[in-house]
């Protein structure tokens, strides 16, 4: 089926990428504590960093990952010019002095080396976001400079609804995947959409929890018996969802809202009951009688 | 307080980033389907795009980009070489030759133009990955290539955790800011920093609904009466829970589960009082009985 689109997108967005890293260069200018969550972003994408700062500037988290981390090579002097930009592959600048970052970007864009500037939106090629991450899976939650605190705000809504193994589920189809493509190699063409189409299906077929639960023994199943015969082998999706709805209903503040309405129920049956002892009415008696009342 | 970190963070990851396209040029080479999602995806972020690629290989999604955006310049014809990525900020690639896919890449690299081919990786500056899109809001859901399929199951999570009118939050948010910095302008230093913080206490002492629901009336008087106190006229934050509270109650299934808990407590003791009057015993007796018989 070919959907076409009706309208054209909005704009004034920005392009979400994920950028990759391994094994680059990145410099970074400055040592205070916003230095210290660029390095410690980058060093999550396996990059190499070269740190410019004098030494008397370097917030405790940057010394930490200059002390710590041998992907951080650390000069304590401020920026020299052209000659630090050899063989760089992005800069992140992150200094009080306006001036010298505008004069670090205008040096990057000759060389085109995309560089951000921290807190001088209009220089940079990119921005960040609040971002969570659970292993293999990362999340970015940009606002699009509107509001960094209410992007923070946001990441805890975002952190709140991924279950506690989505990184373990992620990690587990990530290494099906790979075992898969070793046992049904070639790229393009039939296999690869054979491929996608099979791993798409057991990852809509499993639930999440089962698929942070499958080990090495599962997978090999799947991949010696449910590959071969196209299915997914998953447990029946119906059974799992009572089983699910119940655990749900049982973890959820619903059955203390049943239990406080049954409680209430009884007490005020009860208190009808009493009132009949001294007033003569049984509480059917009661309920009769209310009935009466409201249709007269 | 300072906070240093413990520990070095894992790695295997990207680097997630807001990549800027304002008035930049990007290169589509392809026109097929997956073509079209990219050409959507740069149109958000406002670039100019030029898509090469043959007329009978356009899928309709992207040629309702080609006759309806005035951003996209079409050429229908083959990529040409080096003279193609003359004055291009970015190329993506979606062609289903792997060798010419290859070259274009590398006509890229030597030219520091960052570029992505569609289903080869290893040839990828970045990756994309699955998006939320609420007005300047965005979110990007990677899970590092271990699973697209799974990339859009986490993505539904997050779509359903999102309030609906949190786009409309950030917004105002955006707005309360722009109008902030023209009655208290400049840039760095003490009033960056006194901006900064009262913006955060915006955010966090006002609800996301709160947010979303301020009018220009209300931002006036923030700022004209917040903004010189230094307080964000939040409504009384423990009344506003409560009434929350209270909503979300009636709103969800627990006032369902606590009223069938009613009812099944009122029939269960109205029961209990017809046997009453067979077996002369009263609702009262009756729970009298059962707790010494409990108690025997």
């Amino acid at each position: 089926m070919l959907i076409v689109p009706e309208e054209l997108p909005d704009g004034g967005g920005a392009f979400l990428i994920a950028w990759q890293l391994t094994g680059k260069r990145v410099l970074v200018v400055g040592g205070g504590e916003v230095s210290s969550g660029r390095i410690r972003n980058v060093l999550i994408a396996d990059a190499l960093v070269t740190l410019i700062a004098p030494a008397d500037s370097l917030h405790p988290s940057t010394r930490f990952f200059v002390d710590h981390s041998d992907r951080v090579t650390y000069h304590s002097r401020l920026f020299a010019g052209q000659d630090d930009l050899e063989d760089v592959d992005m800069v992140l600048t992150a200094i009080d002095d306006v001036e010298e970052s505008r004069r670090i970007c205008s040096l990057c864009r000759e060389r085109r080396i995309p560089v951000n500037a921290a807190d001088i939106p209009p220089l940079c090629d990119f921005y960040f976001g609040s971002q969570v991450r659970r292993g293999p899976l990362q999340v970015l939650i940009s606002t699009n400079g509107n509001g960094p605190k209410l992007a923070n705000i946001i990441k805890t809504k975002i952190e709140a609804a991924l279950p506690s193994n989505v990184g373990r589920a992620v990690e587990n189809v990530g290494v099906l995947r790979s075992k898969l493509r070793e046992i049904a190699p070639g790229t393009g063409g039939d296999v690869s959409k054979r491929r996608m189409q099979w791993m798409s299906k057991v990852c809509t077929s499993w639930t999440l929890d089962e698929l942070a639960d499958m080990d090495a023994a599962k997978m090999d199943e799947l991949l010696s018996v449910g590959w071969p015969e196209n299915r997914t082998l998953a447990r029946s999706s119906h059974k799992n969802d009572s089983t699910k709805n119940l655990c749900g209903f049982l973890a959820s503040g619903r059955l203390r809202s049943a239990s406080c309405g049954f409680a209430i129920g009884v007490c005020v049956t009860l208190a009808m009951s009493k009132k009949e002892q001294h007033g003569r009415r049984s509480p059917s008696e009661w309920l009769e009688h209310a009935s009466k009342a409201r249709l007269a």
